[in-house]
């Protein structure tokens, strides 16, 4: 079979399943898309020079004296104590984040990226509707093992990672081994739902869903759901995502 | 919201994931569609006395010997060696097993039951489609809390499982309040999937379905896809499953 010539492509549907899949050997794609990869993609689109993501409220603080950067994060779905910002991408457009430093820290994301780097992930890049593209076309060119890893909410699987995975997965499965049903699950989740993301969302009595929209942030969910506004490939070296080149 | 007063239905869809649940308050149903959960209640229809799941192939020969019962049990799809009988329904007709103790331990399933005992489930009951009706009568009847627990391939989420959680919840939401995403993403497949499940195990690739296919076991998938050639309800009490009176 030919596609035993393809590299593997995985989806983790939570953190506490990341340990099932080879991380070291594999690309691993953190997706967050309520709302913590999502912001990261349009803080680095909008001119962020880079992001630093950390695993606690103290270290974000900490780091964020430092080197003098803006401090943001949140703990379930609000702004931390202690920091300046939130997680809502509407907080990060250009004449306030272009060419500062963003160190940030959320209930989910933060900490599966910090997981994937502990397990010696060969490459962690981070994942969302807005860098829909750019994540896929790095992918396919990359020709490497792949783990899409879902940030999920304290570890309970939820739909709209699901869904991203699963439009990755629509896009690049012509170039991956597929031998995981996981993987197919999201898929077939996505291809239910796409017509009409938010729709699905809502209709599906999303936790999370009802979570954001109970904080007045149906804008933000929109927007988190709409692919490519802010296409860039956040990939993660010495301590930092910044825009990758490839 | 009158769903309040409804009990909660929770997906687990790994036993990696069952510690996110309230074990304790809540009816835990093993799903092990391929093949555990549908040979049990396969022998238990057919007049076997009551089934023991062990968690080793050790303790199933020695409880074997104890009792004089016919011991079972698989290893990664294949009999386990020392053990007399395997993992198949059609291995237990009436006139094999009829009046009969059988002990059993397979990869997944019983793993998970005693997973579900250490944590101290309030009732623990095995589903599968061919019991598919009496598990969904059963939970609507009890008014419990319900964890729908799916045990996968060693913690990886599998696409049979996923189906028959999804097709217990399409039988059952009326009567339980379902804030889970795993729960919506389950009913979703089984929705997508209920038309020929057989097929869509094929489409779909999925994982189990060449490993036993492999084995030339297409007979025992079609049946263990099948709705309610076995309607009982095997009941966990006092270390053994036995036909539940409810």
């Amino acid at each position: 079979m030919s596609s035993n010539d393809k590299p593997a492509l995985y989806t983790s549907l939570s953190p506490a399943l990341l340990h099932l899949y080879d991380v070291s050997s594999s690309i691993v794609v953190i997706i967050d898309v309520l709302r913590a990869t999502s912001t990261i993609a349009t803080a680095l689109h909008n001119g962020a020079k880079s992001i630093i993501p950390v695993d606690s409220v103290a270290e974000c603080i900490r780091i964020g004296k430092q080197i003098d950067a803006i401090t943001a994060g949140e703990r379930d779905g609000q702004v931390a104590e202690g920091l300046q910002y939130g997680n809502s991408p509407f907080e990060y457009p250009n004449d306030f984040i272009g060419e500062k430093t963003l160190v940030l820290t959320t209930t989910n994301g933060t900490k599966l990226l910090h997981m994937a780097l502990d397990k010696g992930a060969r490459e962690i890049v981070t994942g969302s509707f807005p860098n829909l593209s750019a994540v896929c076309d790095f992918l396919i060119k990359s020709k490497q093992n792949v783990i899409l890893g879902c940030a999920a909410w304290k570890d309970r699987v939820n739909i709209e990672d699901t869904l991203f995975a699963g439009a990755v997965i629509e896009k690049v499965k012509e170039h991956f081994n597929i031998n995981c049903d996981s993987s197919q699950i999201a898929n077939s989740l996505y291809n239910e739902a796409k017509n009409d993301l938010y729709e699905f969302m809502k209709k599906k009595n999303a936790s999370h869903y009802h979570r954001l929209s109970n904080f007045g942030l149906e804008k933000d969910i929109r927007y988190c759901l709409t692919p490519d506004g802010a296409n860039v490939l956040p990939i993660y070296r010495d301590g930092k995502l910044s825009v990758g080149e490839w």
